[in-house]
């Protein structure tokens, strides 16, 4: 169907006035085959926003301007070959169900993340709706065969887009964990910019209130992206990873810094830390291992689709300390949707995403 | 000497065009006994800023605007009654050397914190010049006898201001660890404004660089601060604390944000935590623990000596994470000068301070 | 009533949840017939946060945190000395109405600034609830005889506090008007932080859509901050003044800076300028005229009561440039309503009031 | 030379490590032409800088991390075709002068950007080097033939980039000027990131400084930009056009707001306003003028080589009020570099320039 030659490939986005739908927009606009033509953007939806134009939404959206949001209904959205889905959590299990299997579904909700329907009751409360490929292609998800994420998305019709902060926590911890470097326990200390929180007004989040101010939320194990890392990290470690998670609202628009930590196995050293990053990511081109002594600023990643990461040994502590840094918009959500989508439609992965950020 | 009825009590500031000078002239210009004229600013100097006056460093210290900044010398400091260092570290130690022993010495800089020699030379090198009393007044220095930081401060004449993290940091772990609740091995991942950084015109501190962007620095418990907060936490602990600490700097001009985890001893409650912090704190005008499921903000504490710190278990990963928020600036360096200097003159502890922020 | 000897000053604060209603209540924290006890703080109310904790809305007012939010209601109010209304445009009316003449009454809602029934028609619609002593002390509202806007101020049981935008627009550019050194049509371009649009949760004062951005908005002389700087500026220059006044929202929380500019009379001299602000405003406590070649900055009155101009000549041109920097929260509301309540009790005008900064 | 068909143009940049030239890459590793082989990134250069890697430097351009800068000389930048110059004011003309006239020099310094020498004498001072074509494509520069700076960049060889403050407000303001709406007077006050301020550290561009607050600078006339708007404006106006300009600091990366005002010549409505900006600008790619009420915000701009417009006429004051958003890195510098290169070797105008920003 839709990676046939010559054959244009219609998108639609639902949920297109808030961040991750525009993020999304945004990298559609400078995607390679819009311009060839085998690439359409097609219908736009909302839910309180349907009627107005995009232009009042996404100021930044030129050529998308005047484009007037639909309402996102099933019917709207048939008859695109591609439907990204920017939904509020829960909203997603029922368009989908409504759509053709044919349709290529990317869902940036968390609704298809979880494998373990208890997990998603404990975290998210009601029915469990089930398990889409995991959109982290990066990822090496049987360290016995080195097969990674890629696999599973290449083709596949259905992905679930994971949360931002897993994205991150996940591709930094990931490789140590696989080469049994680290004790199965894990810490992440994670700042996101204010994008993160989405678009719905509310008090805690107007600019008076995050700017000059850093924020520690959802303390204590509580927050809904830390079954993801848990599900990944364990998988990665062929054990299950004890996960402590705790996210800090920072002031800035963009990004995610995670700080994660690990015990080390007894004796591990920086070069055998390193190693085993290499081993993982030298092929890939999002992920880009730090030297040594130099450490991520996620500054470097806004509007790229890169992770960068910079890893330490804390000899006196014992520790792994390895840092690393997403654009919780690009990399942590859109962009590992378009690249999710290339792998899907059969395109080259990284067609539309750069290594570039916008900075300073 | 300084605390007799009705004399006046003379200060001076060394390294008054810095921000650690800064604040504390902030900060004097408050203090109600400089209103009733028993406190006198009296000299205020700079290195390479000597002959400029100091409304060109402070553009928001009117009262003070046409004061012109002298020469950091012996000389210019002797004759006063209270002499604040706000130098380079290392620079500390040849001038309070130079000063009689009745003259109230109160560093900012590293040079009197640390009593082990070797510490000194592993995070500073260069040759150790000797601890003062270390100017936490709330931290509990003895769990036998609950004598607390105060005690060595009252009517001292050399005083040690301790770093910022470490203000924050041991403060939000010393409960726990003094009530044997927690392992002594802790984690400390803080953000920290980029007033932290000084004055010092750097690249990587420009506004460009810092706006919009988090970055990690000091990663792998390279942070001079570390040691710090090893003494003062093995102290409160009665047993050496193992610390892992990781800096942040975040786009603000001031704040710590600090989360510190450490793994609870076994069957330890939030309920036998908040025990332990009320008790440690509850008659501690500048410490204020939260409510449950309450944590801090930096924009809650800009300006103010307030710590305000949340308390959290993570029960699936077995951890306790305490949150604390302070004003670098304020607590974390002027604020807890001017609270020790206080303490060493017995006036009022609380004296020209404020629990209250300016926010938003 | 109010200014008895030994007699303790009641002071209620409504709309205690919102932004202006909270500096109040900051700057009463700190005032010194607070400790006192010559001053109450008696009743906190609110609309919608009726029923709440004032530490779950300010985080920063540690003495108040558990106070409880009561409704807003003139039988609330009643009982009484000063009410503080910092509500929404147009309610304040109906409040004042029902509280007894004795009461002082000191608005910070548009309802009573202007004079004109026409121009409240205009910009604000509705019926004209009439004009109430304008808070702005330091005003020249008379030239012929000096008299400033204090002399309406002291012992007064109405007080209408201006906006933000209009008392430093007014105080940076009067002294020019009143002197005749200028034409009477004059043009402000003022940035402002984002506290100056209240609390309400709107999209566009979201931390990620303000943060990184500025934007003009109000554009074309339609802000309704416009006829009270005309009303003003014209009485001080005794003639009608033309205003086009351009707001623009700047990436910060506090603090208006606004450009001001005026073509000069024929021949006026910087140095003639300069004397015209110098004789306005040499006594006045919370002006600050800086030298030539200096300019303001907000971030130097962050919390404070003053206001600093800097002024220029662009002789090419043949303007007046002048800069005035006030902080929006305290000069531009909540500091003028308290140095407004001063003069109306009788007490010092500067009390609990500063013209130091948090810096930086 | 450089625009026939198969060849390599090679490429160097000189003052790589600053912003310009920082900005200036990012965009060519986004150039079509890159990717196709056409377009090749030669040297590398610097001044304190040389010898150090790219990656030090700018962290968000990983394509190039690696490249070693070099020395900048003649010798160095000898060879390429094509050579960019981000260099302090005043170094360009002697590079300039050492290289072979065939080679395209793109000048993003001040040097050539004046043709009248008095006003070079009287702004920077030195001898005056001479004026380059003008790198704004979009600028009428002769209003009787419809003549626009394009047609002197197309296939020229030496390329006076404008400043980032004169692009916006020249463009903002040229058709109103250039239809006789407006008298030849106007008034410019422009917000611009930090980034306008170049990358030397200096005390007053620190993080600490520029955050939470906006600053006014250069305020009666002085700014080196001023003479530009007068000689643009001028030329657009066919007669001599008075400038006022003031620039303001404000806590953001990147951007330049600009609001721009003119006294409205007699009758002049909005409708003719708009027509006139139609006729201007409606084929132009980089160029968008908002529909009525609204205004442009810088971030919607971020990173792209747009410039959004917005107009109002203030009926009561009688004044057009036209607000210009751009970035001042892209189309303020980086990006109208490239598209004069673009322009100067006759490939597409557009290639490798967006008009959709990053945003939020």
């Amino acid at each position: 169907m839709h990676n046939d030659c010559m054959t244009t490939v219609r998108i639609a986005v639902a949920g297109a006035s808030g961040y991750a739908g525009g993020e999304i927009l945004r990298l559609l606009c400078g995607h390679p085959r819009l311009a060839s033509g085998e690439l359409e953007i097609g219908s736009l939806t909302a839910g309180g926003n349907a009627g107005t134009r995009l232009g009042e939404h996404h100021r930044h959206l030129l050529p998308l301007a005047d484009r007037v949001l639909e309402e996102t209904t099933p019917e709207v959205l048939a008859g695109h070959d591609v439907v990204f889905l920017g939904l509020p959590h829960g909203q997603s299990a029922e368009i989908a169900n409504a759509l053709p299997p044919s349709t290529l579904i990317v869902d940036c909700g968390a609704d298809f993340r979880l494998q373990d329907a208890g997990e998603w009751a404990h975290y998210y409360g009601g029915e469990h709706a089930g398990a889409w490929p995991y959109g982290i292609p990066e990822l090496l998800v049987d360290p016995s065969t080195g097969r990674k994420g890629r696999h599973e998305l290449s083709g596949a019709s259905r992905i679930a887009v994971p949360g931002c902060y897993p994205t991150v926590s996940i591709l930094t911890l990931a490789p140590a964990l696989a080469a049994e470097l680290v004790e199965p326990r894990v810490q992440v200390v994670a700042l996101t910019g204010a994008s993160g929180a989405g678009k719905a007004p509310k008090v805690q989040f107007l600019a008076s209130e995050v700017m000059g101010s850093a924020r520690a939320y959802g303390v204590g194990g509580v927050h809904r992206h830390t079954p993801e890392m848990i599900q990944a990290l364990s998988a990665a470690a062929r054990q299950p990873v004890e996960v402590s998670f705790t996210p800090v609202l920072a002031p800035m628009s963009r990004g995610i810094l995670a700080t994660c930590t690990a015990r080390l196995a007894g004796g591990t050293t920086l070069d055998q830390v390193r190693a085993a990053y290499t081993q993982a990511y030298d092929d890939e081109p999002f992920v880009h291992v730090l030297p040594d002594g130099e450490f991520p600023e996620t500054g470097a990643v806004v509007g790229s689709n890169a992770i960068q990461i910079g890893l330490a040994v804390d000899e006196r502590a014992g520790l792994l300390v390895a840092v690393g840094a997403v654009d919780n918009l690009t990399k942590g959500t859109g962009g590992g949707a378009v690249q999710s989508m290339n792998l899907a439609l059969g395109w080259g992965e990284t067609e539309g995403l750069s290594i570039v950020g916008v900075a300073p």
